[in-house]
């Protein structure tokens, strides 16, 4: 064990301290203005987004012993701990992203409590909506047997909720907190929607791994989509300074009663017209009108004898 | 602080209770007949599962320092800790899924104790497949250096190792638990196995993201598939009621040796035939017989010069 | 509840144990020659992989409240906490991977401590070149509005971090360890890149679910790519006696300025030239020269009527 | 390592865990019975008394920032956390203590629900004689400054609270869970109260490591005790058949406003009268009248020269 | 499980909350001033102490391996850690303990601010002084073999080190959390030193449950104690107003070199002489001279035959 | 925020680390000859006991739910769990007492092994022993209902569970580790026995807190004590060269079938002879033959008047 730690210290700590140093300070230096900024925390806003989730549906991400007389404690409980918890992470966020000096900390305080507070006021919409989003995973889904199942199995499922959470908001101006909920269900999921998109009711995701949903995509009610559909844009808007326009619209726009199969790549401010049916695979920069069936070009199809060794047919384009 | 505290109280509690209480009871009620039912818990199933995979390999998934003298101990005790949850889940699964009234919680419970023994008693033989499974990684994979290293570092051997513990359950009829357990896999993987799906020995997927096999899949033995393959269903039968027919064959049927490259779409219920090879993102709703080779068309390709500016470059398709 | 614990025994644990010990010792055993080597582990790997990124970027991954006169405390600390831990896997790592007998486990001790000797003192080199992605991400993505937004909430820099730092441990020997470190990555972002990999600085991967980028592969400075791009191999050469050729090179080489969109597939040792631009789902496997723009094939677009029925609408190409 | 994994399989284990076995079922079974019976759970308890706690005081023992809009929600949250987890406790205990068979498990269910119950519907009493009891302390004790220091720092107060609990549960039945729940308190605070013990309203423990009350003393109103005073047994009552009478009063009867300085020793079914004060290590067998001030007889004290080295000094009587 | 949840239900909440709502707010008000005031947390400063006590000795209560290069990092990161946690308790005292409006809230976080930074600076000091009470019970002990053992096994040791961070606490203005900080120690050691004694160096106490050393003792260099000692008051004196008089000294002074042996009861403001030795189970109310030797009068001794039944001899004074 | 990060920093770090150093290494320098020695682990001693206990006693302190077919498993895997991680605690303890340089680190390591080794083969000795004892404490207390109880709920019991493990580990060597267990035992129980103190079967503490039993201590069979009761020493032997006697017998032996009561301070190598009853707050410094009853003197007692006022009455002997 001596041994060992004399080992340990083969390294030279003051030095690597001292470099890093250097690079943070000097070199590479990201500190924003020099000062000072506590930053949202992703594991304070997963256990926050969770007992929003808790406070929204109970029984099923709650406690499953809920019943009449005691279910009522437990939400206000629950969101009696949680609000202020993203309270105080939405005033990180708003401090983070300000310019301001010291003297503006108090308002930036006072501006976090009313975002929170008009979340919170908005709670029971986000659950009617979410309510529609379970109602269209059954019907979508004829392997879905119960919504019980969907709450509990279905990723898309779970991307939507923190969707709407993370929409609302972004909705409100705590731009940073919104983005970072996206990106935890992002990372669970494998489904990536910016809090920014706009999307109606009775939405659904099926398997839903590699869906990307743009800033300023725009979605009607009743609307499906499949596993790795990409919903983007095609081209910046440059100014006249050479400095990208932000937030001009320039994802789909997808009507009412649209299914997307997987893997179709829609791009640019393009308008899916209602009803349309996109297949799977299809690369799409054009508006289609309403009702429309888009489909892949057929695939050239070769019929060959077998391989004549392993390795030969094992070669082929893996990786 | 007080004035902090203050400010936490911004929101009306006792309003927004009672709003989602209204959204439960009145308009958006989702509670099952209204009864209380106890759901499987998605966590309680991630520890049995990582219990079930340190009993099968317990020298890679369970402690390291195991020996001759003292490895049953471990396999024997873990099982004595994991079988009993999971008999547990599978009660909660049964009963969320049953109609019944009261009376008939012992017989279920009965049933859980079946399913749970008889699972127990093939867990020899699916450490036999997986044995299987773990030779295919090794042998189509030259990058692999060890079995070893494939527990450990590959997510298709997870994925599989989650699919034949979850369509174990699944034919034993505790449907739900298989399928909260394939999202378990799903979500840490990107792979996507329904427990349904009928996989043969010999089975590899390599890298893995995005890969889809749907519920009535039949897929035999030494098959091999590579990330975001798709085999998917085309067409839903419909009844005469109008109602989709559920369980109906409607996803592919691949037969022994075939392996099939990164982003290949095969939907309906089509045979890939023997020992054939589907290439990269091709789209096949066609079966094709035993040997075949299917490769996508080819691409447009234009050389252009170099863009003008950053923005110009930047831009293209970018979400 | 003894009635439930009668049931509990209804398994027959005896014979399970039994079973699975033939299968492990007779049938099945995938020991490696008998001996007891501890493996990575990684829980541990994550732990260590944090710790790292916390030394790296104290003020975003560590703790918000550091300021000049407790930071390097903070370091100096957090490495000291951390390379031990990463010494130790390093050194089973080894273990694992030698043929030796256990007259060199000293040996491999010290190669363990020098592995991570030399991996700390390359940290602040790593610290500059994620420097460099920082800004590539910063300038390529218009969405992100500071360096901490992206260090937060991207997925794409996440996997880069985990990438560099792998690579590090790949070149310095610790092979297994590096393979395992990739895979955290690859589990929570959907992002797949081989440790060996050889990849410039400014690298930036925008949403990035389901990239696999090769062992093999080569990729210049400032490179941009999208979700589901795949730089792979298309054939593995075999050698005189059968067997594969292991680590020739196979994949592709990414020359400087090239932006890959979203779904490309790019295959086998083929150079795709400096400044091109390689449009999403394209399906590549011939060199281009520099400043090429490659587009995929049109798309077969057919506009139809409403469909009859929910059921038609519904049952195309879903799963 | 492999060195210290042989090292470690240095004992016999199968050997040790047969003669283990032969020593729980042969020579040492202190199995009840032969069956099995959840105990308990020591760990569970300290929860549930932590959880009644802070229902009772739940800004001293619950969280600081509650205020009028969210207490109820966290005091209905807590016991609906808290009462269900300790109707289990009493269950175990009762099914522990009956000899009956299976057949009896619903009824002794059906007797911890009522149990609790009861409890349930005391708790606002219990605070009130607790809430007599932090006055005593506040005046008792001139170096009180606060009730909330009280709460927090007196482990005579937290040994109160205890005794209060435990004593409702005894006598509502569930003397196994009241008895460990004694027990937790000895623990943290030296103080042994046994939880049939009745005790009046404004009762005061300063100090207390030592202090121990039997089973059947009984204490007035306004009575204060110091450190190690002990309220024991002289003799016990032998029946005819020369087995010990249980239950049988033998401990002391302190009447109201008594005071008992630290280390006093009082033993048998004696009378301490009204106003009493008994001195510090007061030995006491004989009942006093109302009024008594009894102190200890006088020592002997000697001056002495000083010790001529240190050694001897060191030696009187240390241990 | 349904009826059991229906037993569940057996108590009524509502009723009970609404009862104990009116205890707090009606009948057993024990709230300060109707206003909100976070209490220090007994929890949050155990943790604080550790973190100090780990940076006063850090190979001991921190890290076993640290060394020349890496320890002043652990000790600077364990100090940044601690303190600012520190400072937050130190503040809630304050604020807790004032009488004073919103508006003083910033001075108070002010004075907390330096009380920390004085408490900070005071840190050699105190690890010098804690030196000598180590060295102290190295020489008292003859059983002890090394400072080591003292540290990690003596609970004497323990509670001085409490002491000395409670008294420097309570010396700068924190009275409330250095009255926490005696308790933590208390519950653990079963010894209750009042943080405002006044203690020389060179302390030692062996064993240690149930000594008691009143608020305003004051103990001499090289004084040594054994378990059961108490060093407390004999009377309060009463104002003119019958109010009684706060921090009057009314415990012992115990001078240089004095041993006072386990079980003694030292009285009122008395001085034990320099040098002097006090027996076990003294009982003393007066002053001694220097050089003093008291001891405890002489027992009453009568053989006796042996009791006839076992009964008989259990019985005596049995609790 | 940042104000109060600028107060957080009021300290000035550098120079606290600097002094605290200097400490360390000029002027109260406790490390042991300059060396680090990694020392044994309280919290980890505290799992390994709590491991051995679940072995020993495995359906009270291991799992209720153990039965015929698994029990076997439970005990074999709890103890392959805690004897490595025992011997860990041993090869530290040793490392730690020992003089000698690195070259005898392997040396003891294996005696290390051979200490756990035997010490593992004692287990069934020891719970043989540990089932008089509870038998005593059954037979000993009439408040007892069963011996399951007394496992749960008597602190005697547990003081006496931690000193047969605490002296098997002593006799075999491992001192440091053995005095580490007595004061886990004694913090938890204020029960404080010397692990090398030898006591016969049958032995039963009731109450306990306080008492003290010193290391030379020789205790016969069906020996009973209650709360604080001191066997101790009276005075050291003094060497020629000044210097104290280590190890020599200096605490009392008692005989068997002895009675000892709350508070007897016994001090010196005296006989307690066989059968004797010692009665409470009895000083004895003297032997007493076979069958003696010995109590203490008689009190004075004084019947007084009411005292005037409640300050006079509160004024008494308190602290």
């Amino acid at each position: 064990m001596r041994q060992q730690e004399a080992e340990t210290a083969s390294w030279n700590l003051d030095q690597i301290v001292t470099e890093l140093r250097a690079s943070r300070e000097l070199t590479h230096n990201i500190r924003h203005q020099g000062q000072i900024r506590e930053l949202p925390s992703r594991k304070a806003l997963l256990g926050i987004v969770e007992g929003l989730c808790a406070a929204l549906f109970p029984t099923h991400y709650g406690r499953a012993d809920l019943n009449e007389a005691n279910i009522d404690y437990f939400v206000g409980h629950t969101l009696n701990q949680t609000l202020p918890l993203l309270q105080d992470q939405v005033r990180k966020g708003l401090l983070f992203a300000s310019d301001t000096d010291d003297s503006d900390e108090r308002s930036l305080a006072q501006r976090a409590s009313r975002i929170t507070s008009d979340f919170a006021s908005r709670l029971p919409i986000i659950r009617g909506l979410l309510y529609t989003d379970l109602q269209a995973a059954y019907q979508g889904d004829p392997a879905a047997t119960s919504t019980s199942e969907i709450l509990l199995c279905y990723p898309g499922m779970t991307a939507v909720i923190y969707y709407r959470i993370a929409h609302a908001l972004h909705e409100l101006g705590s731009t940073l907190v919104a983005r970072l909920t996206s990106d935890i269900a992002h990372s669970s999921t494998g489904i990536d929607i910016h809090p920014a998109a706009d999307i109606g009711s009775h939405f659904f995701i099926d398997h839903g791994t590699g869906v990307v949903i743009g800033e300023t995509t725009v979605i009607g009610q009743r609307v499906r989509l499949y596993q790795a559909v990409t919903l983007g844009a095609k081209r910046f808007t440059e100014g006249e300074n050479g400095v990208l326009v932000k937030g001009e619209p320039r994802h789909p726009i997808v009507e009412d009663d649209v299914v997307i199969y997987a893997g179709a790549t829609i791009l640019g401010r393009i308008t899916i017209g209602r009803g349309s049916v996109i297949g799977g695979n299809v690369w799409l920069t054009q508006s289609v009108p309403a009702g429309s069936h888009v489909m892949q070009a057929q695939m050239r199809t070769s019929t060959t004898i077998q391989p004549k060794s392993l390795s030969e047919r094992i070669g082929q384009w893996s990786i």
